[in-house]
């Protein structure tokens, strides 16, 4: 099983065991981060990025990486996360395959790679994880805590299990819980590679992968992430050079199609089946009211923080704007100045990724307030 | 191969040979149709329902077929498709499995099947198909036609080519041409079914059949074809019975999991996979710009009816709602008293099929407009 660890990520043994809220721990795991800027003296310009389900700890590039990372533009001298302000820490999520524990990594019992007999992995157990590099690097309280899609759970999961760990929260595009709709797009996705021969059980290797089931799951998840209109803008019904055309009498014929293959091509090697399958159901299973024991609008209220900030775009369908405003209400019933910013951006749930005009106004106003 | 032709179902030959637009011929096709209320002396009632992709004739109940049908509780006596006014005449669209011709049915020159042998199908062929219907029922103009989802692309198509056919045209969550979302949806789709080795490029049979491409297939059908927020007041996040789920490390343990599943079952051995590759890729290509020589607005504006309804809801991410607006302005630029009903229904494209109150409404309203 391949790993995919970036040069210049960092490493933070957690406490072993580490035992997981839906049964099982981990022995000697650990989680990969990397940082930017510098911590100030009184450790309190701290601001911690939790990510979707598969980017790895390089949100930016540094002097160890300099090749640029998925939040580019967002991180970095003079950008909206501005790090000549900010100490950025930016974590890999437990369970994922680039440089944190996951179902690829070697279970210490057994000198194997994990597969199935990771235990079962919930949103809870990642945040846990993540303020475990908290604690590490000597943060008591972390300025503000971002978390972006899958990240926007975990975050909410931090502040409900962790009181007190940060003064402020911005939720991109996140969910204080997983809709059926989302949870069916999921599904589906896990059953393409399930239903993969070459899956077999998680007995995949390098030479019998499930290509085609990972192929099906990420172009079902391409589609989820994007909209129809922006995609009409930009694709319309251009067709593919006749040379590119695939010899088959299905074959693509429109320059979406062979987006689409582009994008499968460029992930299904990159990234673990397993840990896709570990990552994806855990965020079917979050709810932060089952997380808190109660409903999901009162777990929300239950947490403290002085300011937040929720932002989502109208265009989701897989993280809909009802989540966000969900969050912003909540959030403001628990006694935080917490704000929803509604943007039109046409990109759908990936706007934050590619709509930093926006999303990069709103963020970088929000974090001039939190001084 | 197996045909489904539901009892009831009438038939006309199409001319033999029948060329089709992107070449080749079909010899000895035939069209299945069903009808409903009676002819009046002047031919002048007549109605004609065009369909989606999957539906076969019986849209409603009828004497020889007692079943409910797919549009159940809009067609018949006092009904908003009133049959004690209206004669209405139901085509099982070419290329079907479902008693029209279509590439599960027997090739008259080998004696087999046609499977991929078929010719490439237009929606233009399938409009083209439908009108000779309406010439072989002695129809020599029909008072509407209807069209729903793939039907409104035939509708529009038979309106194109056929000037003067229909007085009016009521067009139900349709469009003018395909969006590159909704090729990419289809695209997954018939990705899904053909990386199924039991596809076996076209040649399975019921003891080798390609269930799992098509489970995948018609899962992501129904999920793009309802919305996030119908789907969380129906399923929330209610559990299955623990006795429900299958003893399986990654199996179903939402009750939405289990209602796409139990979804796909009624499906999957119901319609033949090659005519789903087929219809599906013929939605893919319809565009009635490229079908007239034109662009798209100008082709509908090259359309003559004298009344004009274009429906859709904005929860619709298949045939989005600015399609149906697209429609119904280029209808009224060709001089169409033509309308748009943007319905608020929360079902997304299937409520044209659910929301009977609001769609059934409307087309009453029209309906009575056009006597």
């Amino acid at each position: 099983m391949t790993e995919f660890v970036p040069p210049g990520t960092s490493f933070v043994e957690l406490p072993s065991p580490f035992p997981m809220k839906r049964g099982g721990a981990l022995r000697k795991a650990r989680m990969a981060f990397e940082t930017w800027g510098r911590l100030d003296a009184t450790c309190s310009n701290a601001v911690l990025l939790l990510t979707g389900l598969s980017p790895n700890a390089h949100a930016a590039r540094s002097e160890a990486n300099p090749e640029p990372g998925w939040w580019e533009a967002m991180i970095g001298p003079g950008k909206p996360i501005d790090t000549e302000r900010w100490f950025v820490v930016c974590v890999n999520t437990l369970g994922s395959c680039k440089g944190s524990t996951g179902p690829a990594s070697t279970n210490p019992d057994t000198g194997e790679p994990y597969r199935l007999d990771f235990p079962p992995l919930s949103i809870e157990d990642g945040a846990r994880a993540a303020a475990e590099v908290v604690r590490a690097l000597g943060i008591e309280q972390l300025a503000c805590v971002i978390g972006c899609s899958m990240g926007g759970m975990s975050a909410l999961a931090l502040l409900a299990q962790h009181p007190g760990i940060a003064r402020a929260h911005i939720n991109v595009s996140g969910a204080a819980r997983a809709l059926p709709f989302s949870i069916a797009i999921r599904s589906l996705q896990r059953e393409a590679i399930r239903l993969d021969p070459n899956w077999n059980g998680g007995h995949y290797d390098d030479a019998h992968y499930p290509e085609a089931g990972m192929r099906i799951a990420r172009k079902l998840g391409v589609v989820t992430y994007r909209s129809s209109l922006e995609w009409d803008g930009r694709f319309g019904r251009v067709r593919l050079d006749s040379e590119q055309r695939p010899d088959d009498p299905f074959g693509f014929e429109f320059q979406v199609e062979s987006y689409l293959e582009g994008h499968a091509k460029r992930f299904i090697r990159q990234f673990d089946p397993n840990c896709y399958l570990y990552l994806s159901r855990s965020m079917d299973w979050f709810d932060l009211g089952e997380c808190c024991g109660t409903d999901t609008a009162s777990a929300l209220a239950s947490i403290r923080v002085e300011r937040a900030l929720a932002l989502g775009v109208s265009t989701d369908i897989l993280f809909p704007l009802q989540q966000q405003e969900e969050i912003a209400l909540g959030l403001a019933r628990g006694g935080a100045d917490a704000q929803l910013a509604a943007l039109g951006s046409p990109q759908g749930h990936d706007a934050f990724l590619v709509d930093i005009e926006n999303f990069g106004h709103e963020i970088r106003g929000f974090l001039d307030r939190c001084r």
